[in-house]
């Protein structure tokens, strides 16, 4: 006999795990598809060279890779973003711009398990390729604003930031150069504080006293929108990009109500950097009101250069990507998941063996008519079959023995309520039990 | 530059082959559902002896596997069955039975790639585990009638047969102990013809003339349901197993129509075998009228013993598979799948660059009332932005300039059509618009 497990950092899904999953990939497709994003799918299997090309050494560590049975060097891919620059190099002729695209898919990454961690995981990314127009900035705040509003989240904000306004920062400080490590060690202020922030600054940048204090009164600025943006102003002034920064932050946060946040959901937060090394722009972050410990749960940014390594054309883009696991953890946390419900509502029993037939027909007839049913499938005794109806969480049962079928009923249960209703129901006129169904 | 290319036997998933296959996969969940099918998810990555446990050498030389970071022999899932059950074993007391899953993903097989077979596909499967009652047989046929149908085929049959009138025939003839050989000959009968079967069942089995006949004559049988189920009768009569797969046949047929499955869809056809060994019972293939050659777009059976290799229970079930990488070639030969359309109905053109917020609020305002809405991103030529919306299949684009700000109206452009019509529209009623714009 083998035991039965999974890898360490790899989980199994059991339906009450996933169909809140399902819920909310089926809630991003249709959010996605609303605003003109279209679907892709790339293999999970790419060419190891593919995925290495753009990579840290940090990645590279993290890559599951091997030979295969071709010798040929090849990896699992470790994001979306790669396989999106392939995607628009390899047909770049053929999609033309813009290209608004969504890719919903299981990653790998063979770094440590730790709590909340995983080896596998699914992103859920949304981009507009080929287009440096702020109109797009602006649609993916509105995306991130109605995909939460869609999983039913109600206090949130989007904080927003500008990597014009911390380059613009570095070159005037004179750390243009260290501008990966500042911005990776601005990147855990929440999380470490500024004392930790300071030390980091000072080891990995080498950032002076008088530096590390000007990066941590940006990081630090707080108050309106408008309060923040004209604070922010004098420290960039003279810095082309700093004073674009500025005015792109401006341009977004006034249009932000019109295309349908509302302002209070947008929230202009310097201390944002986001530490990977390609955004350009505008950065997002995403944090619940109510769990802003557990960190963004739908971040992304503007890019000016997403494919060159592949390819001739530079394509600039933005796009965000929703945490699943993360958001799925936190709907649990503050009891938003609606409870596990059966998939279809109603649990015919069978209780007359030689009625078999009759019950295949009457759940035949109720998902003609919309109404999601199952046959249990041997006729044990009626407490076990209501006991497994009440387990998976089925609404009504429906029971009908000789004696209904002679009188042309069928008795409903309510499993939540623990009642019982009778209703006419007979085979050539099931109208009025699919009307009370309906009515649940 | 770093080439961007595919692995071999890989494929990228452009929108316009991706839309049709999240349709294929949606009304999957759909169908699968409404029969209180439940979701499940597991690794792509698993354990390699989990994996290889059950294996024949044909599939171990399929499987990709490597070791892992931490030393560990790991493989690729090369399909969901062998994880299913991997995964009931598990969680047996968890799950309870009966056990109703479905299970929609990625698989990787390192077969060499060839006209329509591929190194990573997407399984599409449904099982019922736990029970062995007929119930859940007939409903599987079911399913995959309502699965045809959902998705919009009409002219299919979902072919039957039993493996105990086989393995009856064969105890009969003296070749129980060779029923692997005979049974993956006789799967070959399409393909390859009669007289390549007949030198196979020799080669591989050691089939006399005689049994090869009976065999034959078996595979041969044709005419209506009941004409075939009487032909078998005699040729298994005094085996158990023969006599009870006749039993359930009849027994199936017979119930079909009240369950909802149309007698025409369903033959009784003996030749199907079904290779895999674990089939115990009921097989069934499905074959489209109009394009019988591309084979079963969707297959399943019934076994006995899904699990003991991984826990004390054996588990019996009954389930099948969508082929959705075939049916969606199928479909396209069929001219069925809908052209390209785009995920969102209307692209809002950027006219007037001072006007976006203005254009976003009108999108915005369209997917409120469930109407899906693109902003072009750039004030580009009219002229670009209706070709955009042609190659992408909106159906209509919606033109506002400063006279029409001024007037209060909107123009909307039916693409299709090439036609123009002028409706009223303030940002502060859009009612007209919105109606005329649901009417499409």
């Amino acid at each position: 006999m083998i035991t039965p497990r999974t890898l360490q950092g790899f989980r199994d899904y059991l339906p009450e795990a996933m169909i809140p999953r399902e819920w909310i990939m089926e809630t991003a497709r249709r959010v996605y598809r609303s605003f003109g994003f279209r679907p892709i799918d790339t293999p999970a299997l790419e060419y190891l060279e593919i995925l290495t090309g753009k990579g840290s050494e940090e990645t590279d560590k993290q890559l599951y890779h091997f030979t295969d049975q071709g010798g040929r060097a090849v990896g699992l891919r470790f994001d979306l973003t790669v396989p999106l620059a392939r995607f628009v190099a390899q047909y770049a002729p053929q999609l033309g711009t813009p290209f608004k695209r969504y890719h919903i898919a299981a990653v790998w990454r063979g770094e440590r398990p730790q709590a909340g961690r995983y080896r596998e995981f699914m992103q859920c990314d949304f981009d507009t390729v080929g287009t440096t127009s702020l109109t797009s900035d602006i649609e993916m705040t509105v995306v991130v604003h109605d995909l939460l509003r869609a999983l039913e989240i109600e206090r949130f904000a989007i904080h927003v930031n500008h990597r014009g306004v911390l380059n613009g920062l570095l070159e005037k400080l004179g750390l243009a150069d260290r501008s990966t490590a500042v911005l990776r060690a601005l990147d855990k202020i929440d999380k470490l504080g500024p004392e930790r922030v300071r030390e980091e600054l000072a080891e990995t940048a080498s950032a002076t006293g008088e530096q590390t204090a000007a990066l941590l009164r940006l990081a630090a600025l707080d108050g309106s929108n408008e309060d923040v943006l004209q604070a922010i102003e004098p420290l960039v002034a003279g810095s082309d990009r700093g004073e674009q920064g500025v005015a792109q932050l401006r341009e977004l946060l006034g249009a932000a109500s019109a295309a349908g946040v509302p302002a209070a959901c947008l929230r202009l937060n310097p201390a944002i950097a986001r530490g990977l090394d390609y955004y350009t722009g505008l950065v997002v972050e995403t944090v619940l009101d109510d769990l802003p410990q557990i960190g963004s749960v739908c971040s992304g940014g503007r890019y000016d250069d997403l494919a060159s390594l592949y390819g001739k054309q530079q394509l600039p883009g933005v796009g965000a990507s929703l945490g699943i696991d993360r958001l799925l953890a936190a709907l649990e946390q503050l009891g938003k998941l609606p409870a596990a419900r059966a998939v279809a509502p109603v649990l015919v029993c069978q209780f007359v063996a030689a009625r078999r037939d009759d019950y295949l027909r009457l759940a035949g007839q109720l998902r003609a008519a919309g109404v999601g049913a199952e046959v249990y499938p041997e006729p044990r005794k009626l407490g076990k079959q209501l006991q497994y109806a009440d387990r998976l969480g089925f609404r009504s049962a429906l029971v009908l023995g000789e004696d209904e079928f002679a009188a042309g009923q069928c008795q409903i249960k309510d499993l939540a309520a623990g009642t019982s209703t009778v209703v006419a129901y007979r085979p050539e006129a099931p109208e009025e039990l699919l009307a009370a169904l309906r009515e649940r």
